[in-house]
């Protein structure tokens, strides 16, 4: 999908217009026909425009034409001012007249309903066919600040400062209001704008695609969003890669983050909303950054005008009062961040400057007195700078306590690249100079953490999206063909299925009745487990198709004719092959959960967790996007609140964590092979032994797709 | 410790002087000696001020004495702008002169260590002996704004909006700059600030005490604080109970919440943080609401200026976007608040004004064409201020369209009582409109969201503080003599103790050796549980003190054997006095753990948990300080993420709550009838058994004070 490096995107006319049409113009710029014509004319765009409506002679000083097909040229973009019925009708014209792209701001479409969804279909239909470049509709529109290229009906722009220098952040949102508070939040913190993006209904042109764009935009270092539902999972895959490729933030608020929240965005854009877990652990895999807050996203955008500096989770706070370091220490971890406690050499050197009653371990407290030494404040904050033991220096002083400290903190920034903010509550003067400097500024601490956390965490993440990059790509050259599986496999077939692909699992002998489950279990030694073995039951226990520690042939036999008994009585349709006969597992240290799931946004996922009941009523789980190596394996088991229960918690012995992500990575191996034919695969459990003695699932299940 | 209503409070003279000496006065209003006489000139205090320094004629235009005994009276406050090993013996001085309260600036005492701790002993002793009133040392000072009375060396004062009516919040930190930051920022949105306290060491008035004069204080009607350490437990929760009596609202940030947030406050003040989780649970008992930012607690403050109005959780929310419903939507649930789906009843109502396309579920979303009628908006807003579905309605409207609102706003809450608040991310001019009326209004979703969860839930706590406030207060009218305890108990003997106060236990037979097991196992019936008897092991099972379905007489003797072998070598020195023999406990839908410890603040508190090792990991446990009863008990386990194990989750078997909700409450009275001699009692476990069939103590330990 996406262009080549040296062909203009199909959106480029739609975002980076040399002219402009509106039908619909108006001379009121109080009117959806009007007030873009005069963002235009006051903002004077270079470019042509022309206002469309036969009413007119002239609007803000353009000259207005009676119909589209009466332009003198085709222009690059037009902007339909008119009502949902005529739309389609409309664009038609404008295709036959040359025009490559259009806006539509009516609404009455898809988010109607009924009528509208006609609607919205015979619009879908038209832009495919004409390969029309459409957006919205129900959009409020657009900006190029750069290009000074108006096209929302949208009074913000004139309520802002004026934008001076080249805008460098975009923002792109599936809601008008949204994308309108987030400007004004953007413009008020002194952020330069480029392209100001409402989506709309997305009927043609998807979220995704206006990532994809700004990814290669030159213009745009950042982007922040609002998006309600991705409509283009693997293409929003690829567009967050090209970013992070790019080190380019991308800030997005996915709305839903709680059942009443996705209620309210479903009966606003009937969206379907992917699983909020599974989106989270998306943002953090693809290195996206979580909006949580307007102004926290205008912050970041603010931010990520310093994301050359060298920066991460492990911070140092440098302040002038004890309380200020405990609260900021608190602040910080409690968002996700490290306050490591500095070496003894590294104390020492601090300690030569500051008073025994100030701290040196981290936080450091240089304690009021030190502002008058400013040369003392530049051997403190350089010896951080330096430091390999921190990624990122915090300095909390308020007021002239900051400006005391501006010199040798611009002077210390300026040898090293290490990212350093400040947090000034008073109103130092010299904000201007430090942010100059590559410092960035922040007046309060709350808003400084919200902000600061989520940076510091993308700056450290860069290695981890780019190995993950490669693992899909490697993965996409890969895979051949999928062997066709049957509509269902019961246990045995399961586990030596997924046992080619490298699933360790227990895997028991299959009998097709009384005499050879006694066999079998002769072979194995007593006690074993017997369970039914049927393609058609998923959940054996809940039919009572499971015995466990059955002690000899005599009880075997006894259990083998119940069981079949009582499976019968519970699932009448069922094709019974048999029973399954397995050695009793015992000796495991931990049993894991472990499953493919099919996302529709995001395609396969694994899901890991600690087996149990419990874990369900506290959700630790962790999630990621396939495909998935051990490595990414141990991180996700890591991730789980239960982890010490693998890692020799309270005595335990340590489990076999090595093993086990053996065995889930190759779940990813098996999924990837398999193709979109398994909609499900899960290992519950996954039996994990002692160091050195593996793991085993004792229990599968593929699920093929209907 | 609390005065009577007609008696002035012992700090009055520290609080709300009339005359005010300064001990090393200077005439340089930016040295600490010069700095408050300056802004007691600036600002017209009233009284007389009497700066004393034999260097001086004249400071500040006040005539200035060589020495405290000089003064013309005995004034009601001095202030000791003097070294920490100058300040003893000049109090002694003041004291003699008849001067009843002191402030102490310098440092250089306990928080310096060494010999400062010897110095602030010896303050320390001085103020026990003469009764004098000492606030600090090493503190900043106060300031009482409406009779402007500055004492403390602060620029902050004339660096913020000039207050004009009377101040109304207090602010009491144990950090200067917290007091300063919390005073700028409660200024700047316009709250009137009555007292500003920082206490600095508190070697002889504490934090609590100031609590408790600003409870009775009239010109305060909510209290801002920092605490890293509060010295007085029993004075805090009588202090708070004042709070909650008088509805008003106390917010106090708990510096040290995470480990190396209380490593900076430990360093800071050499102070022991009490156990984070129990501060939190502490506080919500008292309902003393969680300052989390300064910005946080100045909106609370403003939000105090609205206390009288009713409120709660259950939040409406009124929009013209459906995308900010959803974001406002997950905010608010997120921080704790509710947003109820309203009754059809309601809705239809609703409905009545609203475009098919807007929402009237809740979020309620009048979309953008509503603001063109004033008579709707004003249907709306009364239909859900007069609801009983909902307690607090949010309107969120940016700019003009929060204007077009504004008048139907204002009457609507003219007319009810119901709090409703108003988000205005735009430039609205009604907002000080609003205010007067009683609407709150914020410019920020996260700002609003952070103090109004908090807030809503203040409101909604007065009847569950009054409740325990009378429980405790019944409590202590009861406490009678206790029965004196020895040093150690035997299972057996704790678990009698404990059913004398109605905790129920499988309290099983004490056997001195195998033949009385035996005999007891007949009468109990095989199988049976052996513990080892022995007041001096607590943990049995780490010495192999336990056996479980002990089948039969031959096993049991040869158990008794093993384990009293097991048992000597683990504990040589272990009095045993046999065995406990115990019927098998089956038939138990969980294991809760439920224990009652001695928090170095609070004093006794009771913990209760779901048993077993994961919920040690997840931190599933409720705290309480004592006393509760059982409904207490009740909330506290409906607390639990683990509370569906109790509540048929996934098809088990109901728990019999009622009846482990009184076991766990009978430990309360067994707390508060044996008094302080016991430092510890734990149930571990409390097998809950299906409802009906009550909740049985398996194991008990009671620990005997030293």
């Amino acid at each position: 999908m996406t262009t080549g490096p040296h062909l203009p995107h199909r959106l480029q006319p739609l975002l980076a217009p040399r002219s402009i049409a509106l039908v619909g113009a108006s001379d009121n710029p109080g009117r959806i026909g009007g007030m873009p014509l005069d963002l235009l004319r006051h903002f004077a765009f270079a470019g042509a425009v022309y206002p469309v409506n036969p009413k007119y002679e002239e609007v803000f000083g353009y000259r207005c034409y009676p119909d589209i097909e009466s332009l003198p040229e085709a222009c690059d973009l037009v902007v339909l001012a008119i009502a949902a019925p005529e739309v389609t009708a409309m664009l038609e014209r404008c295709h036959a007249r040359g025009i490559p792209a259009a806006i539509v701001y009516a609404a009455g479409f898809a988010e109607a309903a009924g009528e509208g969804l006609t609607l919205q279909r015979t619009l879908e239909a038209f832009a495919q066919r004409s390969g029309m470049v459409v957006a919205g509709p129900n959009c409020m529109g657009f900006a190029n600040l750069n290009l000074h290229a108006y096209t929302a009906f949208a009074s913000v722009f004139k309520n802002v400062p004026l934008q001076t220098g080249p805008g460098r952040a975009s923002i792109v949102t599936q809601s008008g209001n949204v994308c309108s508070a987030v400007f004004a939040l953007a413009r008020r913190l002194g952020v330069p704008v480029s392209h100001f993006i409402n989506t709309g209904n997305e009927a043609c042109v998807e979220f995704s695609e206006y990532l994809e764009y700004l990814a290669q935009d030159d213009a745009t270092e950042c982007v922040v969003g609002y998006v309600e539902q991705l409509r283009n999972g693997p293409r929003f895959i690829d567009a967050a890669l090209a970013f992070a490729r790019k080190r380019k933030p991308l800030i997005l608020y996915k709305a839903g983050e709680t059942d009443k929240g996705s209620e309210a965005v479903r009966s606003h854009t009937s969206a379907l909303a992917g699983d909020l877990a599974l989106y989270k652990a998306a943002f953090e895999q693809l290195n996206v950054i979580r909006g949580t807050d307007f102004a926290q996203m205008a912050d970041l955008a603010y931010l990520s005008g310093f994301r050359a500096r060298q920066g991460g989770p492990r911070v140092a706070i440098v302040t002038m009062s004890g309380a200020l370091g405990a609260i900021l220490a608190d602040k910080f971890i409690g968002a996700g961040l490290e306050v490591p406690t500095l070496s003894d050499d590294l104390q020492r050197t601090l300690r030569e400057g500051i008073p025994d009653y100030g701290m040196v371990s981290n936080p450091v407290d240089v304690t009021g007195n030190v502002v008058n030494s400013p040369q003392f404040v530049r051997t403190i904050l350089g010896a951080l700078a330096q430091s390999d033991q921190v990624d990122t220096v915090v300095v909390y002083a308020p007021g002239y306590l900051l400006d005391r400290m501006a010199e040798p903190l611009v002077e210390v920034c300026g040898q090293w690249n290490k990212l350093v903010v400040a947090i000034d509550t008073g109103a130092a003067t010299c904000r201007d100079q430090l942010a100059q400097a590559g410092v960035p500024v922040f007046d309060d601490i709350g808003r400084a953490t919200q902000a600061l956390a989520p940076f510091c965490q993308w700056l450290a993440r860069h290695e981890a999206v780019a190995r993950w990059a490669a693992l899909r790509q490697a993965q996409a050259v890969e895979s051949g063909t999928p062997p066709v599986l049957p509509a269902a496999l019961n246990e045995h077939a399961t586990k030596l299925l997924l046992a080619g692909y490298g699933v360790p699992s227990l895997q028991g002998l299959p009998a097709r009745d009384a005499d050879e489950a006694v066999h079998a279990a002769g072979q194995l030694g007593y006690p074993v487990a017997l369970k039914i073995l049927s393609a058609d039951i998923a959940h054996k226990t809940e039919v009572g198709g499971v015995r466990l520690n059955v002690a000899d042939a005599q009880a075997l036999r006894r259990h083998c004719e119940d069981m079949l008994a009582n499976v019968q009585r519970h699932s009448p349709a069922a094709r019974i092959d048999g029973f399954l006969v397995q050695p009793m597992a015992s000796g495991g240290v931990a049993e894991l959960i472990a499953g493919i799931t099919h996302d529709p946004v995001f395609g396969p996922a694994l899901t890991v967790g600690l087996g149990g009941v419990l874990t369900e009523l506290y959700r630790d789980a962790s999630h990621r996007l396939l495909p998935v190596d051990a490595a990414m394996v141990q991180t996700m088991l890591r991730e789980l609140r239960a982890w010490p229960l693998l890692d020799g918690f309270r005595g335990r012995p340590l489990a076999d964590v090595a093993g086990a992500c053996e065995g889930i990575a190759a779940l990813s191996r098996a999924q990837a092979a398999l193709g979109p034919q398994v909609r499900e695969i899960e290992i519950n459990p996954l039996q994990v032994r002692a160091q050195g003695q593996g793991a085993f699932a004792l229990d599968a299940l593929v699920v093929v797709q209907d």
